[in-house]
């Protein structure tokens, strides 16, 4: 930094396209500062470091930085000042910050080219300071593609362009830029292995009216992939092209592109075009899934909750058979029961495995160090997932292991009744995902408990785990549309003790349809039985309790052809009445 | 538009602070469209012209443009275009669209500007196109100051000054531009009458760290508002002198200024500071009131509520013995009632008296136009308030003029049941006005039902009935924060047959406190009878009704003596207790 006059450093874990879950070799913030989390930023000066993560990972951030001089900085707390204001506060006129403009993505070098010009702070976006130092730094990855039949997607890779043409031709564009790579995915019927529990590999998409640029690693393009690409008309170009073939756009192109997912170094490469950043066409076409994939989806968390059932059954089996079972081996088992599914492909999102106080760890992920013996003993919260051929899954249970205490209980059944709010709420349509994180939450407010994160997210179909435009928080004004895949996932934490999250999928369907216009509500899609030991009848309403138990019914049904004899008794026992309180 | 060589031109409502309510000399659409709702833009272009509204207008809309070339653009529906979509799609490249930039703030000259650009479309903003053709155009506004007492304002003009620069400070500024005029008002303690129904007088303030300099009309300032100004250490100049004296300011200075409320012009005046755009100062230690404005607003309420009562009984009375009553002779009769109360300066906006079929035009104002006969069947929708030198008042009641239908008595429960959600509601502290919007609306969208305008806004103390920052809708990401003081006005609308809303005020008050955090809660503040003749007990759950036959209790002790004899009888029997259904 001296060297190079820079006073002050960003560094995060982002890579060219944005991604939630990037591959080894962007993790500078990783390797900075050992913090592992999704979110993270640090800031170096020549005399201070900070870390910037939201309450997700505020215990385990704690841990990863003890020993370090590196800082915590609480980002979801009120009084916490934001990166940018930290900076135009700490660091004097005429000082430089420097990040690296590969791997920033347009929006943020925004913000922070805005924010710190006015306070007299000089910005270099040239600089990889990270690079020649990080000694053994991973290659970028080299997974190869495989396809993904219309019998699938429920869309040949032909129609789906003729869509995104026309909502190009309606929006007089020329030229459209994918950038986000689960966009280049979608769009052309296939998925990747370059990043671990995420499907989509480094690439990117230029559709123009007449042509479909692929930019891809060719290494991981196998000849049928190749065949199937060029029989759908689209071009293959090596993954560095990109740059070039932005650069050679004529000047009269009207270029989408979305600046969340185009590097700052694309967007200058491109400047020269009519940009219009707006978003992604693929976006709004993908969020809305088609009866294909909804049919395929719903089988898919049917086998999901079977395999569920069977690590249950595992658990408890050998638990009382004295056998050891740690956090590790749990999610070790959940995974191989998992990929007895046909049409596994990996899971979804590391296993969140979150024994008695782990779990109150939002978002803790297991690991040899993290590791603890699960006992017969508190409650235990378990996240996870599976990405198959026909869907992708995401399913919360908490589980006791041992007599339940009240106030596990209290807090269980006002976590199960705020997402028993959403199963049965009809909305209009237009509804927000503000408006309906209201609604989930008011059994919690009402009992002077609440959490810190979303209550929900969209879920690509074999896609990312984590996936817009919708989501269901606070802040969240994107509307609730027909077709969509979310979950609805509410919690209670107590640091030091447990952690409680139920977590269902759920598909917006029609209600009904009045003088004032269409109301939706929400299919539920998941099937694995609810923990019914750790409710407390008296705080759970009458239609929820009656949901619960058809609801269990159904679990019982649909999953007993899946188990064995074993299984499908201890299901009949878990999918039992519960009598009102 | 030929000679000048424009080719579309935008005209709106808006004067050089983008008030919501604007001065005569400055209601451009209005002289254009005859349109006279809050919101509304008219696109003129060589063989088209189109009005831009939103839902609240649409039916007063179309009443207004009949017989007129212009098209009404429902802009609330899904499928119509922005006014940026709709000039980018009609217009050819090079062609040239034309603003007011005196009168167009600076947001919305950018989002033209940015939107416009990369379509090749060119702009002009130094062209006052209507003014000339406008015969008989208003003069400025020259209404008086008056100023609000500490006994009052709860707070001196030296100690909120004091405040504001320490803010100032906290975020390294050197001069703030008070853009917004109720800035102005509440930082220096007085009020204005340019505007009818609204306190705020056009005038700017420039805080620097060792001047306040106040821009407005000398006309306009008493010698006895002039002596306290200047023992507070503010210079007046003239209105005028503000762009001037932004054009001179050093180009060291660190300016804030708020976009939306800052004209195009001006930002351009101040354009070689360091601009810093961002929400006002004032805005934040505006919106949360002190225990002086809290106490004074609570008897502000009682004392409107009477004069609520007392409208009522004339207006029964009045039927009842065959005198003519019209929505317009109400409507002068309800302010003759307020007018009786010490305080008051003025009604806080234009009343919405709706009767029957007029009621589902929301925010209609009656006019000679407009006005019909009030008759002894179908419902009456009266929106209203004062603006009383205690505070500033908005309620909404709706009565039955006749025997009720089951229609209308299942709207209007659903309707108050609505609003009970929120008075019953306990939130965690930063909640969204989305999120308590979702709550609040769950009683109408179960029964297929909805309201297409916001659920609150915040209201100012003796200021503008619409304040900012929270508002309680779908799309508020603002934190509700203790201290605020906002409306809860959920509605249901029949075109053609009747409209529902009930309004009251609501104060952000601490429910508890645990180790989730803070949790707060509604204070009701508003004490006028709820019509219950409306009411279909079946439909109101149990803590509901428990909660308003207390708050009829509390209405009747609070106004009685208020009231004369015939007055106590009417209001005992209005609050007599609903029985369960």
């Amino acid at each position: 930094m001296s060297a190079e006059n820079i006073d002050a450093l960003i560094v995060s874990n982002t890579d060219p396209h944005n991604n939630e879950y990037v591959a080894p070799h962007w993790r500078s913030r990783k390797w900075l500062s050992h913090m592992n989390g999704s979110n993270g930023t640090v800031v170096v000066t020549a005399d201070w470091a900070g870390l910037w993560t939201d309450s997700r990972y505020y215990e385990a951030a704690t841990e990863a930085l003890d020993g370090t001089e590196i800082e915590l900085m609480r980002m979801s707390d009120l009084d916490v000042p934001s990166i940018e204001t930290w900076l135009k506060t700490h660091m004097e006129e005429g000082q430089t910050v420097a990040f690296n403009g590969t791997d920033t993505n347009f929006t943020q070098a925004k913000t922070w080219l805005k924010s710190f010009k006015p306070a007299g702070l000089k910005t270099r976006s040239d600089l990889d300071l990270v690079g020649p130092l990080w000694v053994d730094r991973p290659a970028p990855p080299k997974g190869e593609l495989f396809l993904v039949s219309d019998d699938y997607a429920g869309k040949s890779i032909e129609a789906k362009i003729a869509e995104v043409r026309e909502k190009m031709v309606e929006q007089k564009l020329t030229a459209y830029l994918l950038g986000r790579t689960d966009e280049s995915c979608w769009l052309l019927n296939f998925r990747g292995t370059d990043i671990a529990s995420n499907p989509t590999p480094y690439c990117y998409t230029l559709v123009t009216l007449d042509e479909v640029l692929f930019f891809v690693d060719p290494d991981k393009v196998t000849s049928e992939a190749r065949e199937k690409f060029e029989a759908a008309g689209v071009t293959l170009k090596d993954y560095d092209e990109i740059e070039p073939t932005l650069c050679a756009l004529d000047a009269s192109t009207r270029l989408l592109h979305v600046p969340n997912y185009t590097s700052y170094r694309l967007a200058k490469a491109s400047a020269h075009c009519a940009q219009f950043e707006d978003r992604a066409i693929v976006t709004d076409l993908k969020a809305v899934k088609n009866a294909t994939e909804v049919a395929h989806l719903k089988q898919s968390l049917i086998d999901d909750g079977a395999a569920m059932v069977k690590f249950f059954v595992w658990l408890y089996r050998s638990l009382h058979a004295g056998e050891e079972v740690s956090e590790l081996s749990a999610s070790h088992k959940l995974e191989a029961f998992r990929a007895e599914v046909n049409g596994f492909r990996h899971v979804s999102f590391e296993s969140i495995m979150g024994y008695g106080p782990h779990g109150s760890l939002n978002h803790y992920s297991v690991d040899e160090e993290s590791d603890v013996p699960v006992k017969l003993e508190n409650i235990f919260l378990i996240d996870s997932g599976g990405n198959f051929l026909h869907g992708t899954t995401d399913t919360t249970r908490t589980i006791p292991m041992g007599e339940p205490t009240q106030k596990q209980k209290d807090d269980y059944t006002l976590v199960l009744s705020s997402m028993l709010e959403l199963l049965l709420l009809e909305f209009a349509e237009g509804a927000t995902g503000a408006q309906l994180d209201g609604v989930c939450r008011q059994p919690l407010w009402r009992h002077g408990r609440n959490f810190k994160h979303g209550t929900g997210h969209g879920v690509g179909f074999g896609l990312e785990i984590h996936e817009g435009p919708q989501n269901i928080s606070g802040t969240s004004v994107e509307k609730m549309k027909l077709g969509m895949i979310t979950t609805i996932e509410p919690g209670c934490y107590r640091p030091g003790e447990y952690g409680i999250r139920i977590e269902n999928m759920v598909h917006t369907v029609l209600s009904q349809e009045t003088e004032f216009g269409r109301f939706f509500k929400f299919e539920n899609l998941t099937f694995c039985p609810i923990n019914t030991d750790l409710i407390e009848p008296s705080l759970l309403p009458p239609n929820q309790l009656e949901w619960l138990n058809a609801h269990h019914r159904e679990v019982l049904e649909k999953l007993s052809p899946l188990l064995d004899e074993e299984e499908q008794q201890w299901l009949q026992h878990e999918c039992r009445p519960v009598v009102a309180g």
